[in-house]
């Protein structure tokens, strides 16, 4: 297996088909419309559909059960950047080396394309949820609601880091943000790939601590761009972090703790997920979260 | 029937409902949960889980099955109550009487309240349906799916709303506008309370019919209080439809041409819904909607 090669080939699967669901007939709300798609398609590296796939192939050799919920997936992580990026929040310019949607747009559209994202993905769902199998549908809808609470969870956890912003906040707090603001969604994405693929309670179980440690390193590695990343390659600033007094793994652990915490939370999480058959993919994707430089 | 003690009644079981909603537990983002909760039992009028609760109960004695629905219905339209009053969109100060949610917490807090409820009602929803019996999942799946595109016509109209506002529009978008940011989500309320309670197709087209002219009814009765309305009673400032340009049906008709078209619909609305037995309360809630002084 090529690792990058695999990798090209998921994000083409996904941007195919997140471009089936968007909108492109006349009607007045167009602009409304392109603004969803503009953040939808701006690129990004579609870590959570991947996820998704990922896990589900472990154990199933199509992706007709996976595709709709890792669509959804998507939404409403596009959603949460649009609004974590609006002037009311982080008031970030940037994203993915483009404008942020405010900037492309306006805020009001901004905040509506948002809110769209996060109800596209239950239109998604419901579509599904209600053309399924009935044999199906019990997996389906602990999937759905696990969608629903992991979606609160990273809510809060943005509310958190938003409102701690420029505070010293304690070892446990960092812990919070972390766990619910990007862990929370991460885990879920590889849960929902499982539990689709209708694996057991014990493979569920472990490949949900696969998950949340990578979830940690997620957000460590990003902690660690945020204070030596390459500006041009990140498409976005670096240091603001710092500058804004944001509470991180870096300002907590310094960057050689922060790069040790790393390193074992991913080892620990590829021999977790060496038990399965054919995960060459997850582990290298696990060394790819460690690695990447944007 | 006492209409108006039918209508309390109503809202208190809406009221008591939504409080077993509101988290109170000690966490770090008790703040974010209390804003949630300040705009979700500010007041109002209920009007939407009232109207899929006494829809309801044409056909049937209790509220089981509809109560989720109901309550989600209220959380959803105090999302976007939440965004609409945002400095981004439409700037106001006041709702109920009472500060906005941006002004009372702050705009990133009110952001998040916002995307919290809109989640909140899938939440509720998805714990409904995990939980269902497997012969309830047809219709309840099939409400689910219409509440998704509700949402999505609510957020069309609002988005059209405001990028239109202060300029001089066509009767067929101001048609639009009221169709797609009020109508829709009130004619699902009742479509909601038919489906559920298992209504047959006639008598779900005809409980559609009746709720789209009370949803037309409830916009220009609107548009009419913001030209002619008591400040005082209505808890937010008069005249500001005029100021800002805004095209409205009185705008485009005229008061008087205005309150015509509204007693020709709310007749209307009363002689379908006059066919059900026991729709006294709906029939009264028409006239209602058309009297109501806030």
């Amino acid at each position: 297996m090529d690792f990058k090669e695999s990798l090209k080939d998921y994000q083409n699967i996904v941007n195919s088909q997140l471009q089936k669901y968007v909108r492109k007939e006349e009607c007045p709300e167009n602009v409304l419309n392109d603004s969803m798609e503009y953040s939808l398609m701006a690129g990004g590296k579609r870590l959570r559909p991947i996820l998704a796939l990922a896990t589900y192939k472990l154990f199933k050799n199509d992706y007709e059960k996976v595709m709709p919920y890792a669509v959804a997936l998507e939404m409403v992580h596009n959603f949460s950047l649009i609004h974590d990026d609006l002037p009311g929040i982080d008031n970030d310019d940037f994203r993915h080396g483009k404008p942020t949607n405010h900037k492309k747009f306006n805020e009001a559209t901004a905040i509506l394309a948002g809110d769209g994202l996060l109800n596209g993905a239950f239109i998604v769902i419901s579509e599904d949820l209600k053309n399924s199998d009935s044999q199906d549908l019990p997996n389906k809808l602990q999937v759905f609601n696990e969608f629903t609470n992991a979606i609160d969870r990273m809510i809060a956890g943005e509310y958190v880091d938003t409102e701690y912003e420029g505070k010293t906040i304690t070892n446990e707090l960092l812990e919070y943000i972390h766990k619910n603001k990007t862990g929370a969604f991460l885990k879920y994405s590889v849960r929902m790939g499982a539990i689709l693929a209708d694996a057991s309670e014990t493979e569920i179980e472990n490949l949900t601590k696969y998950a949340e440690n990578i979830g940690l390193a997620f957000q460590i590695k990003d902690d660690i761009l945020s204070e030596e990343g390459d500006e041009a390659v990140l498409g976005k600033p670096v240091g603001n972090d710092k500058e804004m007094g944001k509470c991180t793994y870096v300002s907590k652990y310094g960057l050689q703790g922060a790069k040790d915490i790393l390193d074992k939370i991913t080892n620990e999480a590829i021999e977790i997920v060496k038990e399965f058959d054919n995960s060459e993919f997850l582990q290298e994707l696990a060394l790819y979260i460690k690695n990447r430089n944007k």
